[in-house]
């Protein structure tokens, strides 16, 4: 932590500074300057509410040198995560495409989705049990029926299965029956959730919140971390912006940043970053050529009739030229999908 | 909802959106211009996905002309919701003051502080039992003996009590202690949190989101009152912006704007809006003065030991101080304080 | 400046830092951590790209300490700034009003308002003469026959003018015409125009930008005073987010917050904040019980015929009620209008 | 425009309503629904101010139906436009590149950056002569003389010139020494600019603004198209949101949405759309993968000393390195570089 003063702050200002730091068992290391007087606070201490400082008279700002977050930092441990789940590898040289439904319907709608998206090549199939949704009047998923289906019809695919876990109560259903356990944009910082999920050793797709910093979400894989779960595979899906032309802004520039700050790999979700159909291709493509690891993507066969989200889903034929498309980039970049 | 076609589209492509709108049991109304035909799609479907029209060829943009949220919207009630709670009044004439510090810490913090707020002016004792934090290494909250401090120290000073359920498991013992159940801001949008409460008959505190609109606060107001929950109070706290001189920006408008759209009462969070104790009280007089029906302010005797969010907590002496203005305020505008 | 090397940097790395920091005649003070090294930079120099040591190996973070503004700095100069044209007050213990329509349209129209806001209260006649408008079809502004027109009828009413310069080449004209020159909102990192009224000794209305957070707003500022004016008046009139139930959202904690950083006044423009008229009193309030050193209110006699921004104009009437209540609220915090 | 009435609105109200529509000479179809009743305005008004209607009483809500710009749309225009200059074509089957350093500093210093980015490919050496900085107290450019070396060095390379305009003043020192005009993303809603940029007949680099949505991109578009310049080139560069890992947040889905509203070339620039050097390879290709017409992009061969910007410059290997990766991911969709 470094406490700069103001250009006007008196001695007496910088001794109780000076003071509080020492009592909170940080090193001092003092910079009297021209214009102003700097106080370092070495120390290991990642969790400072900095304000505590700021308030002191004399005080013009405060900075924290630490990253608030440890395990999910590249500083901490510099080589990648590879998160292997069978024969799917995230993190490493491929790049992992999940593709399914918005929600499970039936088991005739997953069959045929299933076949499809397996066909184009993706490894993992997705779809929705719980749905969280803005309007009570609204469809809100099967439940556990859905689940058996979704991996039921896997296992026939050979795909493994991702499936969003929406509270702690769902957790042992969700253990159960899927792979892959997401946590929804909303539930970015439902911080229960996150240390029941951190005792788990099953992989987590964690979705970046609408108004989550790229520092909250690896503080959110923190707490995933911090309880023991490494296996966490980061989401981005969106940012609320001022702009309304999309639903959401897809913040492709996520993806170096992430792979700068972490270790851990990231995928993006073009679907709901986007909200429609015709905007799912280029961002897809777009979120390769930038280095994603991974893409989650919502596919269905009759997106007229999907109970939820079928204007963002695409048809299976246009998924398989995507899939065409982003093999292709993916192999400019060094990679393979 | 109003479907309108581009200046470029086809009688072919009119019919085709006639067409689906037909089979989604709207009514039918075209208006053709001199530019742009006009279908009016005339219907009690408040849960319609307009994307599904967006789509469709020829269409331009698709208008959504019902309120997503209807029970808590003013056309559908245009009498003001008025919460009591013994003698609290909530929404009517008088402005409502909860104040407290963020967490119970001891029996003796919350007498000191309950003893000063209550002096002071305030109705409604705060303080949480149960802490969402962002870092996994803070402090998380005492749990039930929180609460039975709380409700203990309340009770000897003839105040209410609001405290913040975190997640469905700990509704019951919440129920038990506490007069107001508060919902945070990161899960205004929990829906099944919200389905639980909307089975109490408890009044709920409901706290915007971060990157919630408006119309998405009340649509999570909707998911309470849809289950028979009416004793419904929202909560302006901040929004998240470019702007990072502040924590976050409190939307003052967002007062008249609820004001307008819905007859539910509003109050203000300038401790969490800003962040900072020295910018809580011209806040927190704005908000009164732009119509707020209450305000929830945090106050701390000894803020530099408390255990959470102490940089936004008033000393007592400020806290008093600024109930004097703002008692002066309401009555400049018709109320009481 | 201070820069945060990695938790992992070697000693080379911290090594070539520190030469570049002496390169660039910084002393270079070093804090060796626990967990990381801290290079603070010391010396007078508000105009380094920090980026250029966030490029180098091993750096994490490099921290700026220095406000990249001096003279608009209340660490530079700590006593108010008190703006004084005439018997008009800005910045002392008065709250100032300026009022009137948004564009001069005719010689009575501005005579039957300036007699009504004048009576109300308001000192400062406000028009345009010039108006910037998103559609190229819209009016434009009268231009020079409008500011004769706002000189005659304020002279009249004993009241001061002020009208927007949107660029360099008006600004002869404006200089002969009104007293205090308005940057609109588009203009405020409009450098050339800056740097032009810098050279002027009238004083200026700087309107923060849309999306300019308030550092910058003091940048701007800065860019106005380095040229030897210091008759800065700032004014926050809404900053865009993604709410848009509001045209903008009005940042009322920007006043606070100016107050804190800077010496200089600033006043609320509650008309362009909020677009809506009904949503102008209520902010207004806001304002002046936040500590708005003034106000900027647009009023119309007949808005539904109004050539621009009709719907954000109060009636005289309400202006009038209006500045009642703003008298009282004033008197709250120990201020006049 | 649709005028949407409240739930509650009198059969009083409602005339209002339409005597308002019809003295404002449209045509009005009146649709009466079980909830509501909707009112059409068609006539061919782009420039209404709906908020005139949202203030009546009974009014709900009220929506533009028409888009507020013309020239523009692609709805008026369905053809792509193809803006060609000398043998480069902006719009069409290619990809374009322009190149170069953020200013012009010297002879030498331009010589080096375009023989090496004309090398790698690019046909469009861009540079600065006059810079818009943030800080008073920073390079400004050089001029007149900047823009001469511009001139000369593109020349003996064969290649094409842009610059930017800062003001109206600067145009026919621009016009005699540049190809493409470039207004920077700070005057993208300077008018007076954009008028008389209208009146030219030279292509125009249009910068989306920091906080500018994308219709009003295409307004400003329409404000050059409606003087009778209609070689208008959009460029996203980056737009302003709560995430500051990034400098701004490059709004990659701007691209697929201006392809379908509007038939103007969009082109993206990685380089201010970052800030970071290493950001820039990422984010060029993704924006090519997306579908963009063109790239400007940053390259000095000396970043460390460069006057300006070098923090988001890339050295000549670099450039030469991508432009072989873009070239790759173009032909993946269908395109040349």
């Amino acid at each position: 932590m470094v406490v700069v003063m103001n250009e006007t702050a008196t001695e007496e200002q910088i001794q109780k500074v000076i003071a509080k730091l020492v009592e909170m068992n940080f090193d001092v290391h003092r910079s009297t300057g021209v214009n102003q007087t700097l106080l370092g606070g070495i120390g290991d201490h990642r969790n400072i509410d900095t304000r505590n400082f700021e308030l002191l008279d004399g005080v013009h700002e405060v900075l924290r040198v630490t990253t608030p977050y440890k395990l999910a930092s590249r500083a901490f441990h510099p080589e990648n995560t590879v998160v292997k789940i069978g024969d799917v590898v995230l993190g490493g040289e491929t790049v992992a495409v999940m593709a399914g439904p918005c929600s499970v319907e039936t088991q005739e709608q997953m069959e045929i989705i299933a076949a499809a998206v397996k066909k184009a090549g993706a490894q993992i199939l997705r779809a929705g049990a719980f749905k969280p949704r803005t309007s009570p009047y609204s469809f809100q998923g099967l439940g556990e029926p859905a689940l058996k289906i979704l991996q039921t019809v896997a296992k026939r695919e050979g795909m493994l299965t991702v499936s969003e876990v929406m509270e702690v109560a769902q957790l042992p259903l969700l253990l159960e029956y899927v792979d892959i356990l997401q946590v929804g944009a909303r539930n970015m910082q439902n911080f229960n959730l996150l240390r029941e999920l951190g005792k788990c050793r099953k992989p987590v797709l964690l979705k970046r919140g609408l108004a989550a910093t790229i520092e909250e979400l690896l503080m959110a894989a923190e707490y995933l971390m911090a309880g023991g779960n490494y296996q966490v595979i980061l989401c981005e899906r969106g940012i609320r912006t001022f702009e309304n032309a999309t639903r959401n802004t897809l913040d492709i520039s996520a993806i170096p940043v992430v792979h700068k700050l972490s270790h851990l790999p990231i995928i993006a979700d073009p679907s709901h970053g986007t909200g429609r159909r015709d905007k799912v291709a280029p961002m897809a493509r777009a979120a390769v050529a930038a280095g994603a690891d991974g893409l989650i993507i919502e596919v269905h066969h009759d997106p007229d009739n999907a109970l939820s989200d079928g204007a963002q889903s695409l048809f299976p034929t246009q998924f398989s030229a995507l899939m065409d498309e982003l093999r292709m980039i993916a192999q400019v970049i060094g990679r393979k999908l």
